[in-house]
């Protein structure tokens, strides 16, 4: 692959059908608009969303695709109204590639919640690719001090947990618990320990736990022993859900103290059945969001440079996504798996 | 009845059996406690909530009980650490009538999250009476200019809906929807009117509409009409559900923009079937709450007496508070109900 700035086709990985081994497929991106710049990829982390939209289990895929939305890279091109970055300006691009600009919510910035907002890899191609393309807007600049080989899950795992730390202002006095230690989790316990927090993670097996206190938990509570759940009862200020599985919400509803919120990022396949008498006599919340602003991104990144906080990834070359996807499908990535665009 | 201090047996109104007619109770009170006050009773609201007991629809009912937790009285007698009262001053009880006073929630002023916070009906007699004693911190008082005979709603139907303004800050300039228009949702119109907000009613039939606006809806929306559903969609900051029947909930999240919170103060039977792609996409959430604390009263009651807010209510005397009851039950109050205990 060239990083020429001429180049006239871009090249990457696609998804052909749902769960099939990626192809490689080039495709023309046409002229670079007006407000777009233009990335040639250095690295790309593999999140579960990836995978979920390689096997079509939100039924919005159209074949063929280019997955990949964790996406580092040096700006190659700059469109004529492109604002604030220059060429050879390391950036990264996350889940949203694009906003409307001018709706209420871009205009308050929270672009992430625009009605028009872009996905990334819904609707058109991503970072599994040589080269990248997105709203200036959406290429938020990596500070210096950040290696970049590592920053990538930043742009989707880490701002989809860090987030809601800024958007419900979760204080450094504030008990908070994670629920699920894989790629977004791990993150959310380094952000939390960071901030201040008293941390617990909760896991289904008490095998993470060593690694979860590493990771900067205070406490680990298996969410299917009875005994630590009735333990942990009513304490937690926030409990951060980044498992996508179904679990026992009205019992971790129950950890919550009054005014406590049940908060989910994680995509959890069916409804959650709560009742009234759950949520009234204490006060509490149940809500989710979507992966941070572009502000809310660069708040992050100062905020990693300053912790020296990344992902724990493992590297493969690109031209190995296939083996890859597989290693994470195994459940066995520990947390993240970062393309090497470069091999 | 007599309003003499040293009555030894209080006399009331008995739920005897599940949907019975109430019947005369006489019973001895014990003697007064040291954090306690005595209130012999001016005025009492009806509730849904003292209809729900009387027919033991959420199976913690223990008969017989005096029903009746919207009091308005003079205090009588005054325990020996009762403080900030006085013989003769004007006060209300509402749904609750006492708290630990020391755990975190009470100490931080959320005394109706306490853990054993004493609920006015449940486990003990209620104000269908002529006496009622509270704690000293939930009798609050009743400042001037606000008329005795109409405030006793104010205590729970009122609490119930204003505390969620301040406990959620809801701001003047926000969009807010108020589901049901009954006890409670009549005087959330008032209060969100008076608050500067921008406010629509949500009724099943548009039978209210003139009513809605004359108690302070800015626009009036049937939640069954699907077209003046989808014109609302996605504008609303707040909605607070006051209604306690089971509604199209994903429908009425619909009509919330980004960040929206919908609310339930209303006890709906069945649990509410959300799911995270109702509450991710654009970071909203569905909380509930109850009544205020005893501080968010006196805000309440100094806002009231500022505006002249108070319910609309229909008046029975206590005597025949079955006749009362009949007339709650038939929907037609409008809008609430409030015995005189002096007839």
């Amino acid at each position: 692959m060239s990083n020429n700035a001429e180049l006239a086709t871009f090249t990457g990985w696609a998804a052909t059908t749902p769960k099939a081994p990626l192809e490689r497929l080039s495709y023309d991106p046409g002229p670079l608009g007006a407000e777009e710049v233009e990335v040639a990829v250095e690295y790309c982390g593999i999140c579960h969303s990836d995978q979920s939209m390689i096997d079509n289990e939100w039924g919005n895929a159209r074949y063929p695709f280019i997955p990949g939305h964790e996406v580092v890279g040096t700006i190659v091109r700059l469109g004529e109204q492109a604002r604030g970055l220059k060429l050879g300006q390391r950036v990264g691009i996350g889940w949203y590639k694009g906003s409307c600009m001018h709706c209420g919510s871009c205009m308050e910035g929270s672009h992430q919640l625009c009605r028009s907002v872009k996905p990334t890899i819904v609707g058109s191609h991503g970072g599994f690719a040589d080269r990248l393309r997105s709203h200036w807007a959406w290429a938020v600049p990596v500070p210096d001090g950040l290696d970049p080989a590592l920053v990538g899950p930043l742009f989707c795992a880490g701002s989809t947990v860090f987030s809601p730390l800024l958007e419900f202002d979760i204080k450094p006095t504030d008990r908070v618990g994670v629920v699920g230690i894989g790629g977004l989790g791990h993150l959310a316990l380094r952000f939390l320990n960071a901030w201040g927090c008293e941390v617990t993670a909760f896991t289904s097996s008490l095998n993470k736990q060593d690694e979860a206190k590493r990771l900067g938990a205070h406490k680990v509570v298996a969410s299917t022993d009875s005994a630590a759940m009735k333990a942990i009862a009513g304490t937690l200020d926030f409990l951060l859900v980044t498992a996508s599985a179904d679990l026992d919400w009205i019992a971790l509803l129950g950890t919550l103290r009054g005014k406590g919120r049940l908060h989910f990022v994680g995509i959890v396949p069916s409804a959650i059945p709560v009742h009234v008498f759950n949520l009234i006599p204490q006060q509490k919340s149940l809500s989710g969001s979507p992966v941070g602003s572009p502000s809310s991104m660069a708040t992050m990144l100062e905020f990693c440079a300053r912790h020296q906080i990344l992902p724990q990834v493992e590297q493969f070359p690109m031209s190995q996504v296939n083996a890859a996807i597989d290693h994470l499908r195994s459940g066995k990535a520990r947390y993240r798996v970062v393309l090497d665009a470069s091999k």
